[in-house]
């Protein structure tokens, strides 16, 4: 904490107050006395002024930031972008928030777009492998190095794909099996496998790797578990998919095929994707510390964080038994209710 | 079609291109002779022109649409605003996307920010009983009608409540339970458990609501299915939630107490969620047009539709059975590859 500049939020943390608290204390909103006290208290000891917001920016800031995802119907990146749009909005910062659908054209026509349109920064997802990001302009990159002074945010890539592996390898697991479909532009991302292939060949483990790109299609995978199936029995007795969502697909097309998943095989994916965002995760995954993720982002793009120049910063992962490994599940926080 | 201004994706489909080569006819990009001619052709059949994107538009517009959501971490919010940023991309227009984490403070505060942020209108999905709209800046809200000269745009929820009872009779059920959670500001769709209730007592069926707040919690209908198991049975056979959400959280309680869902009660939400977005629905639902809704609440921001004052568009919704009711599942759609 000693280093980080305190937010609105450790400031609600330190006050035990609600954060929308806080904010009306700043905003000049009556809110009763007691509260009033205690939020000032707390930010006198955490050294919070609202002069924050100022430190770091350019002249002439808008206060919006700029958020490039390639779409919300993706849970990952909706909670990704929700947790970013937290954050800036405890700094009072809008979010300009664009989605490409995964078209590379889209993608430098919306970095265009959003440097004509005066934002302070940009928070960027995206699979061009072209990218040209000028200097000029703060930009955060997600899951893929751009050039060396772009700041770059991912999870702990490889080491979530070790953690799989060795998971799996002390399930019991002898055959392991990994399993890809994304972009063809590479990035942190693809750490994944590699974790997951390096931590096989430590343990001695005999393990396969089959990475496909999305112009393929997700029927190549499908071709390739038809062909390791013999009489009923698939020849992997541990799958990693690079997705929670390749695992939801690829557990459903097993089962079609009568194998039934944890008993006759095994299988963790990435993500941490949860039920409805707060039930049981989908399957056994990698946790990605998705508003950690979102936090630092934010950070380092209004110059919260000291680690403005050429970091490439991996935030660690965890894991969690979702119902598709041979051990007991975790729950998930049930229904949240809103509006408390 | 005829009194609609055609849109760029009109354009893509008559000239039977992808939506990104239009994008670049029209931006001066290089596309092969073959297909500008075809967009060409397409645009002089249809009558449209570049100058569509202006007309209708007050003068010193900023080409930026804000949409106010509680929050991306659900996915009626997610999947609606993916589709916002996709009919407003294909505009030239930006997204300037606010979450409200159901802060009915930060919802004021946000309508307060959008319009000192000079937008050209505002899409708002709120919770705010008394959130003041003036009628100088286009707004168009979604699922609740604020005021008479605030244009409204929803699914047909009413139609949506008739259609699940009488879906829950036609397959057998004969003692009906409508489980309902949420705000505690009325809106649209709370006409599900109307559109239910009367479609019911129409039947002749014997029916029963039990309508909680958020505040109240979860526990609440909880507590209400405990008291009515009687020797391991509920008393009810049929339930429909007012969201796939709550469907999905009812039924895992009640599976848990050996309650078992199609056999011993038939179940319908509302939404049509499907796991991951493309793949099948989480249960059987009333499935919302989410699509048709964005575009409707786009175009008529923009004054692309004749019935800009005054009106409250219910849009049709459908019934997809999603394997918590006694007949087959739809299929989803699988595996979508991006990038293609």
């Amino acid at each position: 904490m000693s280093n980080k500049k305190p937010t609105m939020k450790d400031v609600a943390r330190e006050a035990g107050v609600a954060l929308g608290t806080v904010s009306k204390v700043f905003n000049g909103i009556a809110v009763g006395k007691a509260y009033r006290d205690r939020v000032e208290a707390a930010a006198a000891q955490l050294g919070y002024s609202v002069d924050n917001y100022a430190r770091g920016l350019r002249s002439g800031r808008t206060s919006t930031v700029a958020m490039i995802v390639p779409g919300l119907d993706h849970s990952f990146f909706s909670s990704l972008a929700n947790a970013v749009s937290y954050e800036l909005l405890q700094r009072d910062y809008r979010l300009m928030l664009v989605t490409t659908q995964f078209d590379p054209h889209a993608e430098s026509r919306c970095v265009q777009m959003v440097r004509q349109n005066k934002v302070d920064g940009i928070i960027g997802l995206t699979y061009t492998s072209d990218l040209r990001i000028s200097g000029d302009l703060p930009y955060v990159s997600i899951d893929r190095c751009i050039s060396p002074n772009i700041p770059c945010v991912s999870s702990d890539n490889f080491s979530g794909g070790s953690m799989a592996a060795e998971k799996l390898i002390s399930l019991g697991c002898t055959k392991l099996l990994f399993l890809r479909t994304g972009s063809r532009v590479i990035g942190e991302t693809d750490k994944r496998g590699a974790g997951f292939t390096a931590a096989c060949e430590l343990a001695g483990t005999e393990s396969f790797s089959l990475r496909v790109n999305d112009e393929d299609g997700i029927e190549a995978i499908y071709a390739f578990l038809d062909d390791h199936i013999r009489n009923g029995r698939l020849e992997y007795d541990g799958i990693f998919c690079n997705t929670d969502r390749l695992a939801f697909f690829v557990r459903r097309y097993l089962e079609q095929r009568g194998i039934r998943v944890p008993e006759d095989v095994q299988m963790i994916g990435y993500d941490g994707t949860r039920h409805f965002f707060t039930g049981d995760y989908v399957c056994s995954t990698i946790v990605q510390p998705v508003q950690q993720m979102a936090e630092t982002a934010v950070r380092i793009l209004l110059n919260e964080e000291q680690y403005r120049l050429s970091a490439l910063v991996c935030l660690p992962v965890s894991y969690a038994a979702g119902g598709t490994t041979r051990e007991p599940a975790e729950k998930g926080e049930g229904l949240i209710n809103y509006g408390k």
